[in-house]
């Protein structure tokens, strides 16, 4: 088990390291990266303490370089690698009515056409996943066909995906659904069965994303990670944690028995780490990547904590008795079976996480050891004039 | 648009005419059917005032009866004909923990064979329609593995499709989906997604069944439509409205403009009634089917005001200006194209349906028309004594 | 029934006027205000062509001017009055872990004495409603007291409301709640029952604000208004409408028969139009007062239909046959109930509608008056230059 | 905090010891007591093995006696004694449209009449609390009035708080809300709002009762906890836990950080025990109940799990370092008294617990102890013929 927590992999977010907010206010912080070095800096920081967050997703154009090479290259002698690669096509007026589901062919056009330059950008960076999430919907019952929509979506991923083929064969196209927000009567892609479709059409290098806050109230998330497993088309994670909408929270911190059941049916399907290394045919590996936004608290600190937290679901879900566990699912005893994987949830997996840091040559504690760096001090007296990056820039 | 109305076809379920109730209490009306022939007596009476309910669902064992042929002789007789077979896996002691999905062999062969019991029923029926829908899933996290049960419901259903195929080849399968209820944790089927995705794997005779209260709060269900559409897999429909949960009650009752939205979503693809009868192969046809619990009001007068709810909801949808919509959208004109829906909407389509049944021969008003004919008297008088049909029973 | 529907006062806020949006994205659009004074001649045009929206509630900062009387008086001139004072404790840096909750006592003074500049600026306006809105909260478990909030909470309120009782006797206090957004985990005032409790404890001219998007999921929220007008303490509304969240979309799109059991219970409260206007003692005015974002449809013809939309809501009210009404459920007669209030739900009432425009005097249509008046073309035409008001500007 | 431990007390329902079930199917176990007598014997069991289980709730007319001294006696002979009565105004033809809501006066005097029986089998019994929960509610929009329903209510209420008052004055009036079901379109007590006002009206002798299962999705639980313990209006709980409706799962089976997070409140309102027994001026005292339906699973076990679960919650609260926490708040620090928080919650408080009940005299862990006793084997042996309790029964 210590094996495996060791190997984990939880890819942090470039944006996770501006600031962000609300639709009504966005809260400046203090020692907020200006440019993506920065922010790659600042995520370098979160793998340094904890060991197992190698890779930082990046937002295109938030992360707009001249030369992405060089950028791949700082990454690198951080400590770090470039991870997904996500395009943005909801950031200007032109997307007022969709991006690649707009009604107009031009706006279309423009929208595949960036997706396009993403796969490229991910080829140059040697990324591994182009992550695809859509703000496209409607407001209103009528406002547009929801058919049309799935028509022109259904062109422009596959415009894409054919371009991935040429020039990126070990990228991954991963495709991201939400039940709500921004469009607020229809979201073009609203859950993992539109997304799922989507992929059975494209081919097998496209998988479905599962976001934890994008779905509706009570929907059981572990069972569509099982489902998705089970066809062999769980791409990722965006992990967050909500209490009502897509509210970005730490991950863990609205349900912490949630996050443990989603690694639970992780573990049970044998996808903690990738299976068969180097060979793509047989690989079912799962890429967990952050998505949240730290409006109140401090970024790295935010960051350190979530990775935390997923460390900690998964050794509990590690630590199920998965022999006993299907001794008493066959018996039919109902009490038995929760009562085993109770028995895992319970357990303070705190100090065994401190041993995996220790045998990997880390402080046991991530987020003393970060506040003791003085790596926050020196972003808060260095960053000072130029814009501080922004949710959205 | 008149022509249409009258021959749309809405199916009425045997159970909406016995007691039901919640699980806190039953409430018990007079004249309540004792046997599967009053069931089906009493659905005439709707299709009587409605002209356009000429089937009844049955569900097996509830309407269990010795001579299959004879129930369907008698329904001919009463001017209806049996329409869709549901079968019932969830109210057996042995169902306790799943009928098809249960950990227990024995079990689901007695379930798998139930099933095929039913296939057999609607061969001899005439039905054209098995129609499928689990109670199975799990209360508690850890209960049983989602992965064996969805290997264990992809087996029910490809050797209850082998035999459909092989003696029924002119049934349709509809695989049904539930949210939630009775099982609070997981549902097998819990969402179109994993419907649709059985269905895949079974064949071009397997679709997917909407009900319209099987969703979490805030579920886009004319999306779902569409889709499903789009794919060629909407099935049909149980039709009934809810507030909260699964209420089952009277449709359109608790969000009359929902309803109208699906039917859009219907008249746009064209399936308002089936594009080509008598050519399965270009079949698109959707069975409108009622499922509604009448728990507190009358049941036959229940089920005339949901048929013509459903009328209502389709003369409004047909009302839609398609050439002036389509060039809304293309414009971009949110407020228009809104509005052209908000105008059909907004219409009193009740004196064109009342034109409509005076065209068919019928009294524009079938409540009255039902009032005043005495039969619910006759009933009141004629049944006693006997055991009164329950949910369940 | 048409003179109180030409009675009916429906009051419009400045920040419709402005652009708004999304976390995501606020789109820009073309002619839009750039100061107070020209949101109250937008404001002015819905009036002018619906007839009854004589008021704007104002919003301070964002409508801060120089002289009060001054922006009063420009108002009259237009045909308008100044409407509800909202103060806004949400956009500065100060107020991350809340205003008059924020467990810093000086921050907390600081948004009291906002609170009280707002009542200021009513009594030179001549406001009647102290509109108040607290977008206080926490986001994770623990992160502050709940208990200590609702102190400081009861504390600024009774501050507040003592200023507002010395200087502003005509005003009202109107507290809004909100279920959720832009706090996650703890909303300060999250639903009626909390407003209520603060009501009671602060006085008579203190009452519950609900806005119709600020519910739970499946809540009934004509049985909050009922409640609230029962116990005397329903002040005013803020309408919208929403499919999942606070999505803030006009009035009646989402679900147009919500909106009309919201009128009804208004109506058989006889509390349309206030009772007995000059008599503050007997006064059960309710304040019905638009809050809503056009993100992508233009502002002042989205107003407009917004106005349409509760009349349309308020006359099929109005249309309930109200003895039968009470004669049927008398009886206990459930479908006949319902199907006195569905008969007045499915009239169509807009040519009543264009009847009381007519006899007022105005166009019959007032988006088409509207769009022929060439005032979109002026605004877009001169309002070039200078900062387009946004939403939070 | 072990002192705290012991003394905590926790109710189990009599009607938890019978069958249940969903609308769908009420499965059958082995066992199942047949009369008030044999459910108090089996509570007596979760009393012996937890020590913290020294009361049953009993329901009227489902436990209906000749004596109820008598029954009172026997239960103190093994070792418990009654706790809250309960009436039963939901399970009669009579009661198709409400109990103490009904339009038809005859009913309500029905039901009046049945409230104020209980209150004379509280006295009798020596019951601390009367604990309404009523059905009633509409189904369908128009089918009553909303505020008549009040009015109607207020009265019952009214009437059994003078009978109270005057026969019984150490009871406690609980008034529970729910909601939704079985009522779908309103229930006339649907929130902790409705309920508190009633309660404001009556008297300082009637509380709010807390089902945690009877909220809209998404609502924060410890909010309304808070809220009541702040007026003094917080009576007791019944808990359970649920995924979407109202499970009456076993309590911290589905979100056990949210049966914490209440506990939390409790535990920093100084109300886990009353805190001047005797002087009931003081009185705090917060009556924890378990109301829950264990359909799949055996009840006893399931009763004394939900018993040990609701003690983990306890001490994981009562670990939190609420010095430590005050200053984090007080400084803003979110990360920190997070932090704080999850620290207590991380911590695997079962040995404690262990030790909790060795010092008790008890065995460490009750499930096994109860295993081991022989009792299971017993009541499926003896309880042979007669008609097994039901929900319901």
């Amino acid at each position: 088990m210590r094996k495996l927590l060791a190997r984990q992999h939880i890819e942090t977010p470039s944006w996770a390291y501006a600031n962000s907010g609300t639709r009504f206010k966005v809260f400046n912080q203090q020692g907020i990266p200006r440019d993506a070095y920065e922010k790659i800096a600042d995520a370098a920081q979160v793998h340094r303490y904890t060991g197992v967050a190698p890779t930082v997703a990046i937002h295109i154009p938030w992360d707009t370089v001249d030369d992405y090479a060089d950028l791949a290259r700082f990454a690198r002698d951080e400590g770090v690698a470039i991870g997904a690669v996500n395009p943005n096509t909801f950031q200007e007026d032109d997307y007022r009515l969709g991006s690649v589901c707009n009604p107009d062919p031009k706006i279309r056009r423009k929208a595949i056409d960036h997706l396009i330059e993403c796969v490229h950008i991910g080829a140059e960076t040697g990324s591994k996943q182009l992550s695809l999430w859509f703000a496209d919907g409607t407001n209103y019952p009528g406002q547009d066909s929801i058919r049309d929509r799935q028509d022109r979506m259904a062109d422009a991923l596959a415009q894409t995906y054919q371009v991935m083929t040429d020039v990126a064969p070990e990228m991954t196209m991963l495709v991201e659904y939400k039940f709500f927000e921004p469009a607020f009567y229809t979201m073009d892609l609203p859950d993992w069965g539109t997304s799922l479709l989507h992929c059975l059409h494209l081919g097998e290098r496209a998988k479905v994303l599962v976001d934890t806050g994008h779905h509706a109230p009570g929907t059981n998330i572990e069972m569509i990670v099982a489902l998705l497993l089970r066809e062999g088309r769980l791409g990722g994670f965006h992990f967050n944690s909500r209490f009502y909408a897509d509210d970005d929270l730490i991950v863990g911190a609205a349900d912490p028995f949630a996050l443990f059941r989603i690694m639970l049916e992780i573990v049970q399907a044998g996808a903690v780490v990738p299976s068969a290394e180097g060979d793509p045919a047989a690989d079912n590996s799962v890429a967990f990547m952050l998505d949240q936004g730290h409006n109140l608290e401090p970024k790295i600190p935010g960051e350190i904590r979530s990775v935390m937290n997923v460390q900690e679901a998964t050794a509990k879900a590690l630590s199920v008795d998965l022999d006993a566990l299907g001794t008493a699912r066959q018996a039919g005893d109902v009490l038995g079976a929760n009562g085993i994987v109770m028995d895992a949830y319970n357990t303070d997996v705190r100090p065994l996480l401190e041993q995996v840091r220790t045998d990997m040559g880390l402080a046991p504690d991530p987020l003393a050891a970060y506040a003791a760096s003085g790596y926050q001090q020196k972003i808060i007296e260095e960053r000072v004039g130029g814009t501080a990056a922004g949710w959205g820039a």
